[in-house]
């Protein structure tokens, strides 16, 4: 094995980092590098096993990689030695034995990552009444009786339609080759769980013998960076446990669009994204099980919610068509099928719903997170965000309903910022710059003190300070605008330069320098403009509605997801990535989409609510719209180059506006149109 | 290997015969010697591979025997060289290699048997109007519009509800992926098959791109010997092909109570059992669609028939419970399913529907053939017989149905009977019996010439004559009694042997000589004690029913089944098989079960009111009636000891009633009891 000077680029996921390795570096060396955390407890001598990765095969486009398991080196001695005596899988390495030794997508399981993912959607509490689609009954039968041979299964629902009145009641397949065993077991006492929605035929889906008093239903929100699921109990309607992992679909690309191209340039893999997704599904419920001593069998009703892509992907539908004009769903309205049918362990009976789809690019997680929002039921004029790659934009009131969706891209997410991480330990969310010194002083995630507290050092050394994740960014952007270091249109102002070492030169531009704590972390010129980029179109989208609804004030605005629920609102206004409105009437409400799935799950009369809303709602392409580019280009400025900002302005002492020669701005490079839909 | 004088039992199947061979025998001369049709063309030199059989492996009750495919022997080095060369399933021996080392239940596979199985189930005509499930409507729809961004399954939807006007119509699950391609393929114009039964929701189950004229369905009666299937158009009604097969789980038991003592034996086997029933189906399918060249997608409706067990068993039910008293059925209703849900490699959205079950041993055939007799609708009161191991029988008219059954055994369809085989080339199925010289002439299947024809030798050389098969025993009993050999109470007149050398002692008892074409064949007396008692449980059955409907006369009989097709009803009156009647009144009527089940393929309301029926009839449950023994004592006589057959006696003359000393009659050794059910 010779090491030269060649490098080879490797993407870690799920966190996504990538760099450039020259040939030889052994891969564990090469994610500790990148901060990527893979438990090692051997000390590289191959004998934990806690080490493993797998590669990702195929060709990732927007990587410009064609990744193959050939280029993670030879079997070493040591690593054979393992294998032989503990087994490894056949798709597994240990990175401390394997090499880099071309461009690879290498994929760290979840188990060597352990405790380092922090999935940012927690369960909110769901306050609607309880009405599941599952109801328990107890029932008593007869014994079979020779001079009467009316079969088990049939003197059950005999019993069962004289007990509950429902005449046209059913009884699931399934429960066919089991009804005799229960029967006797629980000596002609059961309970049966019945099922309604809809104007599906009721249908007795489970069975236990004897009692049975809780049935357990899952609401589940999938996202293309992580999947959140919680349990409640269907009959009371409590949450009792939530769980979360990250997308497994991420080695196939790190954001929606590289998925679909990776899925256009191998296009038999739709079934492996689609596998993907429901093993981390199924992998959710034993944790949710397991917390409360329950059984998987115990799940009798799931609601899925996701962005069409994810949704598609998710039922088995290769989401193609999705990925350009016109963007054709497969299905916009509410799904019903049953679990067995898309291969999730649950109770064999188990029935599965997802919310409508708005549009090719407005999800069932939009649908959710305009149920558990109710802009259709309120007076005041409510704009609802959720931010992802997309943003998602609802607005209105029980008026009218306008949705669209805007191609943000991942800026905010962290991606594309040249520093940037997803929210995980290590990544600064917080940071003050002082306008007087522009000495910056911050707080990472994983560590409780500010940078300028005297134990930071120690608090901070375990995580390190590893890159800066979506709401750092955000407030970053905003107090370099605040302190004067960036104008009006964006541009770091390089004569500071000459009165802080913070401000470098860099090639044509100038950067912030932050810390070197544990590496170099800048904010640079590119990174600024990526997040004008995804706060203006974000903001035009915006617009777009607020023009569609006769320009009227935006009196509430509910920032739904984990960026919303993280970034400092005043930040957000100040930066103009949300419209002017009263402080205290913009709030962040969490992971909305997941709420939206509770409240689905717990009430099936909600389900036909957002159905007749979701069909409703008017759906604005921003594509088709004239008056985009021109918002678009109005929102590029901090905050805005048109739009006054009363209200923000009453609270906050903006800088006066300020812009530089055109000349000195940076070239954007056509990156907009690229990000394009994503 | 040592050939010593041990002797090992091997029993093959399907066509049930066994012998006791000396270890070291090959199995193809084992196979041979009892007239076992093994394919062969190499001569025995482990080339052609023709010649292949497999092992059932477990414990055999009935047969007393633990099967081990270890007792096939070692692999010769000629077998090992055709597995290298030609390849050999891990299951498959070459039967001229292997030789008989232990007990065995031999399978040899269908292929191996080509053109020996003689399915005696053919399609009658069915006259009903067609009003099937499925029907099919093309639409064209508009394409996909990016300010209407409505799903591509929701548009068709649209379409078909306005077209149809059925407004609750939803789409299978299973269509999602597949939508989106259809509708491109076909330009935006497809035609849907919608699906209608019952109470469940009209859906759409399957999609073509274009127009699509015809599609199929498939109506199949599961015996437990046999399998026919019948591919129906849908739009006309009309049986296009039909095909049949012996049913695999013979391996498992050849009678059904021999599989239910399997299954309590091996409890963990019933999935084998399912699954090779539902494979023989699969198979049938593909022979199906090749006889009209279509394809398995093209079907889109299945409807089975069965006994109890065969039901059960399809379904993937255990059906231990029926192994004995109360005799429950899992369930007794109409079942509803998926093919997908049963392993039926149809159209990916076709759907099944078996017919009701009347009791725990009255299955859904004897509804199917309930159906289409439709006794519930004529004023002559009707008695309808269905022969198998059970005899399932329906008495009555439009006033009142009784329906029973009654354990007549296997001895109908040869099985028990010492020279008794499968109706199968071969086999003797007519007789007559020279009144003066007791001398025989016999016609074989497979052969056209009786046997004092002169070209009979040339003709029945090459199937042979093997065997007695169900509707040979029964002339041969009823020729022995009209030319006076046995007498009134069934025994051989052991004196005529003076007058005859057909007449031969045994034992104790005489038997009749019949040939000695290919092996000796005789009628014993133990073959008649088993008509005797077959017939008798029948008769006995039947009276029952004749008594709750207070003793009127029966106005028509109808024979359903292949024995009820090919025995002469004149003898099987004669016997006292059936009850008296004009004997035009009496016909067989084929594969009734098999009618009934086309009937309610391609009619729904014949389903609903088969359900209707199913639950009117009277179920008579001859095990817990008083006066089932008397009946049957009665009926050990031929024809009967009370019952004077008045109707018969106007048409032939019969012997006049003889009875032999009781110290003379034969020990019948409790052989009813045990075969109380099967």
């Amino acid at each position: 094995m010779t090491v030269t000077q060649k490098l080879a680029k490797v993407v870690f996921q799920p966190s996504g980092r990538r760099g450039q390795f020259p040939v030889g570096t052994p891969v564990l060396d090469a994610a500790r590098s990148l901060g990527v955390y893979v438990e090692s407890v051997c000390g590289g001598r191959a004998t934990c096993g806690r080490c493993q990765v797998s590669c990702s095969e195929g060709t990732f486009a927007k990587e410009g990689i064609v990744s193959s398991r050939d280029n993670l080196g030879e079997v070493t001695s040591a690593e054979a030695r393992y294998k032989e005596i503990r087994g490894l899988a056949p798709d597994r390495r240990l990175s401390c034995q394997a090499t880099v030794q071309g461009d690879m997508v290498i994929d760290v399981p979840s188990e060597a990552q352990t405790n380092r993912q922090i999935v940012r959607k927690r369960a909110e509490n769901v306050r609607v009444p309880v009405d599941s689609t599952v109801s328990l009954v107890t029932v008593t039968i007869a014994e079979p009786d020779m001079e009467v041979p009316r079969g088990d299964a049939d003197r059950l629902l005999d019993a069962l339609k004289s007990e509950t009145g429902i005449q046209d009641l059913s009884l699931d397949f399934t429960l066919l080759r089991s009804v005799q065993g229960t029967l006797r077991a629980g000596h002609w006492t059961v309970t049966a769980a019945i099922w309604q929605d809809d104007k599906a035929r009721p249908t007795v889906i489970a069975l236990w013998p004897g009692e049975k008093r809780t049935v357990y239903g899952m609401a589940v929100d999938i996202g293309s960076t992580t999947i959140a699921a919680h349990l409640c109990d269907l009959t009371n309607g409590r949450t009792v446990a939530s769980a979360g992992t990250s997308n497994p679909q991420i080695r196939f690309g790190e954001d929606l669009m590289s998925r679909v191209s990776y899925l256009q340039m191998n296009p038999d893999r739709q079934p492996d994204l689609t596998k993907a997704v429901r093993d981390a599904i199924n992998s959710l419920v034993q944790k949710l099980v397991d917390d409360i001593g329950a059984k998987r069998s115990d799940i009798l009703d799931a609601v899925f919610v996701g962005n069409p892509i994810m949704h598609h992907l998710f039922l088995g539908i290769d989401p193609t068509e999705l990925g350009g004009a016109p963007f054709a769903l497969a299905v916009s309205d509410a799904v019903h099928t049953r679990a067995i049918d898309i291969d999730l362990d649950l109770n064999l009976g188990a029935r599965v719903y997802t919310l409508p789809c708005i549009a090719g690019h407005v999800g069932a997680d939009a649908a959710a997170a305009t149920l558990s929002t109710a802009p259709y039921d309120s007076d005041p004029i409510t704009l609802l965000v959720d931010v992802g790659t997309n943003a998602e934009i609802v607005l209105g009131n029980r008026e009218r309903v306008l949705a669209a969706s805007s191609p943000t891209g991942p800026a905010f997410e962290g991606a594309e910022i040249s520093c940037g991480q997803r929210a995980a330990p290590g990544a600064i969310e917080r940071i003050r710059i002082d306008p007087e010194t522009l000495e910056p002083r911050f707080k990472v995630i994983g560590a409780d003190p500010w940078s300028d507290e005297e134990n930071f050092a120690e608090a901070a050394e375990f995580v390190g300070v590893t890159g800066i994740c979506g709401s750092g960014i955000i407030e970053a952007v905003a107090e370099l605008y605040m302190a004067g270091v960036i104008t009006t249109d964006g541009l770091i102002d390089g004569s500071l330069a000459a009165k802080s070492p913070r401000i470098v030169q860099n090639g044509r531009t100038f950067e912030y320098h932050i810390t070197d704590f544990t590496t170099p972390i800048s904010i640079r010129q590119t990174d600024i403009r990526a997040i004008q980029l995804a706060k203006a179109a974000l903001y035009a989208g915006v617009k777009l509605l607020q023009d569609k609804l006769g320009g009227a004030p935006i009196e509430r605005i509910r920032l739904a997801g984990a960026f919303g629920s993280y970034i400092d609102t005043k930040y957000a206004m100040i930066l103009g990535l949300i419209p002017d409105c009263e402080l205290e009437n913009v709030s962040g409400i969490g992971n909305a989409a997941g709420t939206g799935a509770r409240i689905a799950l717990v009430n099936r009369a909600k389900r036909r609510e957002i159905e007749r809303v979701v069909r409703d709602i008017e759906k604005i392409e921003t594509a088709l719209e004239p008056k985009f580019q021109e918002h678009f280009v109005n929102a590029m400025a901090i905050p805005n180059k048109v739009d006054p900002f009363e209200k923000l302005r009453a609270a906050v002492t903006l800088p006066a506006p300020r812009v530089m020669d055109e000349a000195d701005a940076p070239d954007d490079g056509g990156r907009r149109r690229r990000r394009r839909r994503g």
